[in-house]
């Protein structure tokens, strides 16, 4: 049968040179993605897979720098001049805690694409703790997801209109978000569909120890709405998933337990034993009893210190 | 030889339920494309593609109606309510002025995936000047690519900081952009790569017939920076193009001749003889004498009305 003749086929003129390019597109790290927003110089998402695992494990945040993502165009990019003088800290959305396993992986959670201007107590103290009950989460999940981003929300005002305000900080005007949301997906060990789905917005301002996280729930619907986007979009929702809060304790660390773990993570840090005996008596003058963890961490530090001093003399003498 | 057995390829558990959905790719439409931004409900960027041959025609934005896009998902969409009584108006980013060859391509440009709540004098005034300047360009270049948008920028305040704020209107909270912007290539008839290249960004509110067009130009990488998009990806930059307005006029029209073309578009959509002569009497009394092509127009339509009453009577005596 003989052939028609097929035209050549005509370029649509419209995309001759191209459609604006958003830069929104996913970008893939070791042990996390996220979505850029160059506008804003910070990140719209960033999703983690949370996993007994990779929670532990002999990584080091010392041995990490905040840096503009390579990956990231510089036009578009924060600096980490933006942040210093601020009066805003650099917030983890993938938090570094979340990568002992690797020191790769945690590294690049200190790329400014995964950083938000973030409020000091915020990301010191409540910000925090909902971090650690994430990975306290993969104690009794065998799956936890975790996409923790940036919001800016309307206030309504006395002239009846309603009005949305941030701060843009240093030279690449980052976005200072009024909010941060973390939505959280867990699925037990065997099974095939996930049993629970919490999604929750804080503001960006201190919240003390006396707020508890179910205090900040909302519809993951609401937050879809809020932020623009669609989480976890291959997701039946419809099968039996229940509320995070109904199923575990949504609890956040109390205050007391709070500082054994600040003086624990202090006194592995610490470098000689003075700094070491400060730690315990600070603990003591606010009343709290350490704990056998903490105990047992201060014992083989003591005699860390012991040892190497006696190597010290050796060597002096030697 | 032998082949090594292949283990079965482990899925990422970090991909398990999908990223989540930015909802900024590209969307075409006839005569047009856009990425649209579902948090503000507004468009982030729309191309167009204009020629002589698409801006004439008897498309007539009388048959179109502004209405939410159905490719948009309801949840991140603006509504007709959402602008009513909000004191801004729609406004095009293409407009349905460059889609005259066709009612359907015209009826998209309708869709709220394509309109920003602007200010009425600028989007009755200069904007409106901004696009016939743009139609304009069809007379001496064979292609011209529109791209428009638009942005919220921030000020400096008092206190030292700098702050983007702006109003959202309605239920969806759209978002009311402070500024607009444009950019326009230009490529003459034979030519494979396009002259001249502009940028400008007008603030959303009034702006006078005393302002003429090179005030709000920009440098391109000044407005990419502010939008975070990157505009004409596939355009080589360094092959000599030049700024539009050093090979064009940027002129845009003028108070007078506004005043005419609004007047002619009065004339053609008048639906009765008192309401022509109204239009030329008020001209008039402007001080503004018509130029042939209104005189023209006005008596076609003069002719119209009394061929249609004469009709009228006819009916009615038989
Ligand atoms: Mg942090
Ligand atoms: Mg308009």
């Amino acid at each position: 049968p003989e052939l028609a003749p097929v035209a050549p086929e005509e370029k649509d003129p419209l995309e001759e040179y191209g459609f604006p390019l958003t830069g929104t597109e996913a970008r893939q790290y070791i042990n996390h993605a996220l979505a850029y927003d160059p506008a804003k110089r910070t990140p719209k998402w960033v999703i983690e897979h949370l996993s007994r695992t990779k929670t532990v494990g002999s990584a080091d945040r010392k041995h990490c720098k905040f840096k503009p993502d390579p990956n990231i165009p510089k036009m578009f990019s924060a600096t980490n001049e933006d942040y210093l003088g601020s009066g805003w800290t650099r917030g983890h959305m993938a938090p570094a805690g979340d990568n002992k396993f690797s020191t790769e992986a945690m590294a690049e959670t200190f790329y400014l694409s995964n950083i938000v201007p973030q409020n000091y107590e915020n990301n010191a103290g409540f910000w925090n703790r909902m971090e650690m009950y994430c990975r306290d989460l993969t104690k009794r999940f065998e799956d936890v997801w975790v996409v923790s981003g940036p919001l800016e929300l309307p206030t309504s005002h006395e002239d009846g209109k309603k009005r949305v305000t941030y701060e843009v900080i240093g030279a690449d005007e980052v976005a200072v978000p009024s909010h941060l949301y973390k939505v959280i997906l867990v699925r037990e060990k065997g099974s095939e569909q996930p049993l629970a789905i919490g999604a929750f917005v804080v503001p960006n301002s201190p919240i003390g120890f006396d707020h508890q996280l179910p205090e900040y729930k909302v519809q993951l619907e609401d937050l879809e709405k809020m932020s623009g986007l669609l989480f976890f979009p291959q997701l039946d929702r419809d099968k039996g998933l229940k509320p995070l809060c109904d199923v575990d304790s949504c609890r956040l660390i109390q205050l007391h337990e709070f500082k054994l773990y600040i003086a624990a993570r202090r006194v592995g840090g610490a470098r000689n034993l003075q700094k070491l005996e400060r730690i315990l008596s600070e603990l003591k003058e606010e009343g709290i009893t350490p704990d056998g963890y903490l105990l047992d961490l201060y014992e083989k530090k003591r005699k860390e210190f012991s040892l190497k001093s006696g190597t010290d003399r050796d060597e002096r003498k030697g």
